[in-house]
């Protein structure tokens, strides 16, 4: 973590095995100018620990929570259950899960009242963009980076067409 | 509920609307013999009355918690997470829930360490005879009534038997 | 719409029929204190509608988009590749649907770079709150608006349960 | 065995196969002190084994049975029928299975009647801690297993989230 | 049952709520004249009957046997773990069933060893046929009846064709 | 084959990349003492031989056809629609399978009138014994043979579960 | 059918009960302006039937072959097999269908060398859409028809927006 | 590409990492005579290319356009949005795709009025097969190829055939 910013984001994880997937939204939040931090929170094996992190979250400057979990992933529903702030869901693959499904459907199908914005299973790379979308709705400087962005993207696409035509 | 008996299961539900299905759990401790508590816990709507209902359950003589939820389930998840006894959840088809799949699989799929006794899609009857099994392994009393149960099942197919074969 | 105020969010549908489910992201964000926009926009019958709504959508002070539709569900992704706002999806589980699995999978699914917010299935209330919540990053008021909202959420959890405790 | 103790749990499975994953179930009930016999049982195989090996066991003792199976698995669902104790369903993902939802559903959709308490797929482990957790509601020595074995989870998870931040 | 007949053909199934489904072997048995017999067995909840009942059944003269089933369907394979005879099971789309997949898997699935004749969903009318098939190995009378009701089936497609061509 | 005895069931498969399953069949025939053939038809590729092969088998003394296929598996259910012998189905789970859900469904749903014998994913060790068993309605010797074959099936269970227990 | 016009197009269905879903690729090729035949051919039901009117189709002057079928339907696939035409599948969510996926992926999965092309689960009118397609790519007077098509579609949509915008 | 010939059949994919499976479809267009151009297009990361791609098409003299996508696989339905020319859509299985769910129901479940010819999962051979089937209504001599290659499937199935029966 960057000592001299308060960090905006908040990556947590239900286990230290998803870090493989969730690195990298820490990656593509560093590449747009973002400041997070990063660590494993657990909703089944430390329920304290999760409901004191989310609900100081705001207090501390956190804007946007990141949370990645598989199988029955309970981790991005409680968060959005114990704090006002938007929270983002990555399902996680993990060894157990039955093809993803498990995570997908235990992000994504919160009840009416309590959203979770949930990306594609593994994206982690996309909840960092998004939680860098959600920041940049007051943040022209992010708003720049996200159209740079976006057109590294065009230029690799067609990159790739000039070399396949070729 | 009877005032006189300390009840040893709790039965919860995320809502009002589980209502219907969950009903039958009561109806059949009513059945077996068991005394029971019955109310709303909502784990996305009221996490602190989860944490401190969880929390307490023990102490206050509960032997088995039975949660039911739809959609996005944690509640069954999230309360074996705060307690040591055993919980029985079941899976119930609300309105918006895809088939049912997103609340068996936010139930079945826990991780290692946290286990949901889990039970068929709206089967909150057999999560009431569970719950009896569960207190039968240390009451004999229980055991008897379990058996009746099972020798009442058994005379209604015979019946239906004689029946068709007429 | 409020003709006094600049919409900050967008409500976008594939198709009139659709409104049955979107009209509650209308109601929640009216609920709220959030201007909004509402009205159709076809991927398919009408894509350059949605380009150059898409496109011009920043320019004119949106901040956040919502899009909803069913089926092979490409309006969430598509809106999402033509701006750098961030863009919420709705899955309508619309008549020939497959259970609402085609339009979950094709707004959740969106590959690395261009994410859509995926909320639960006619989830269009949660994609109205969530929106809220990605503008009070930037508004102190509309925190205590969503806080105030959460707390009406636990009250009538409240009182179902002294209600089936009784 | 330990030859001095009567086992209270029974872990049986359809396969010697299935070992790799029932395993789990024994070691975790060794490191919660609980004594356990752990065999062979085919519903489809040897069905009067089972039939006979269910109708014995709560005489000879048993308190709970886990049953692992894979595919069509009736193990678990049969022994319930033939026995008035719990048991404790565990789906296997066994080489020729559709992904486990073949063992899932064969095990998890009881009829009323006639409970299985399932587990997640290949979850072994929390079958035994469900057992304990079911002997605990009568054996305070097992609470306190059960309440250190959980504070064990979480100083696990407390040291992967100090090394993630540091 | 035609008294003056040892039937050939036994049909059973787990509940009388499956007659209505499984009424359609029995009626196209009676069409294509086989004799058989029809009653309820649960696996579930009369266990000691199954046994006896698929022990016995090729003593009695029968020659094949139809078990219809729903949910977490065990009769079709025990009753094929306990007799020499072919098995048909016909998957039952009950009530609590999830779309009928639960009753599919449980049939289907069975491990190498011990087959189980699988139809489609609810299609006891094929089941009542491929018994009718499997006599017809040994009886050339079925065999010609076979060959017309496959000779009405098509000229009642034919007398549809011309219709809607005219 | 054994060119003394005329084959009574004939095994065929869309494709010879499906031996490798369909393999088990013929190996579980013989144990059985059963003669058959093996051969490639294609209802895709060779939609005549396929017509040609169903509607002359009957005729050359051939009593059960077992199909196997991946897929899209129209061969099993065409060769059903071409005869009036049993046809036991075999779905296989081949490279471009959806899992082998396309083969199981596409094999199973047979519309009421042309049943097809299903069994389960790569299962045609399974499909030999039901051609044995059916064949064994009127063979005494087969149904020794398949009584002998349940005996062993139980032996090596016994002897596994002596193995664990000791 | 008009007699005056060699009808282009071929509608087939595998039952009469088709009609209402195939209907509606009848009436968009009458706006399209091409004409068509359509009759009644049952891949189970009348497999002869099928071979011969599959076989003698482009003989006749037929261009495009849309077939529809529900459960197990093989009669896009067969067809395929019968002819070098091409050959739309329309799946048919039929009364037994399992939400439709038999018939999708029964007319999807074909293995290769042998296409048809799949419209959406009951979309008749985008298989009329798609014959009229291919046949506009010889027929200048069929890709207007389509362009003003296209048009009526955005103009509709265009109209539902001012209606909603208003 | 053949610089000499126009080519009639545009293969396009959304990222450079389809291609191996994108190959089947340009090697079979090769091996039927049809010329053809290849290149990448992307709906999410280049739109404004796939907007002036697929406008223009059809006045560049492209008759056909295969379009294969994983993931929520927009390309094939927005550019058959874009178009009135026939659009096959591939399916591929992507690393991150749940099994191939997404891509084919992101590309096959189009509304009503904009077809996409949907081939099964990876099929890109069929795809190509079916562009040349579309051409081959207006072009005898693409009927005679396709003939002749319908011939050389079935000539390998009965060498196939002919090596297992010896």
């Amino acid at each position: 973590m960057n000592p001299n910013n308060q960090p905006k984001v908040a990556i947590i994880m239900g286990s230290k095995s998803d870090l493989h997937v969730m690195q990298d939204a820490a990656d593509v939040l560093k590449e747009l100018g973002v400041d997070f931090e990063i660590t494993v929170v657990s909703a089944h094996r430390t329920p304290d620990r999760m409901f004191s992190y989310a609900r100081a979250a705001a207090d501390r400057g956190i804007k946007v929570i990141i949370a990645g979990a598989g199988g029955a992933a309970h981790l991005p529903g409680m968060v959005a259950s114990l704090t006002h702030l938007p929270v983002i869901g990555v399902p996680v693959k993990s060894s157990n899960s039955i093809d993803g499904w498990d995570s997908i459907l235990s992000i994504l199908q919160m009840p009416n009242g309590i959203p979770v914005a949930t990306v594609a299973l593994n994206a982690a790379k996309n909840a960092g963009i998004l939680a860098a979308q959600i920041l940049s709705t007051a943040d022209e400087y992010l708003v720049q980076n996200l159209i740079d962005f976006k057109e590294r993207l065009k230029v690799a696409v067609e990159s790739s067409a000039a070399e396949m035509e070729s």
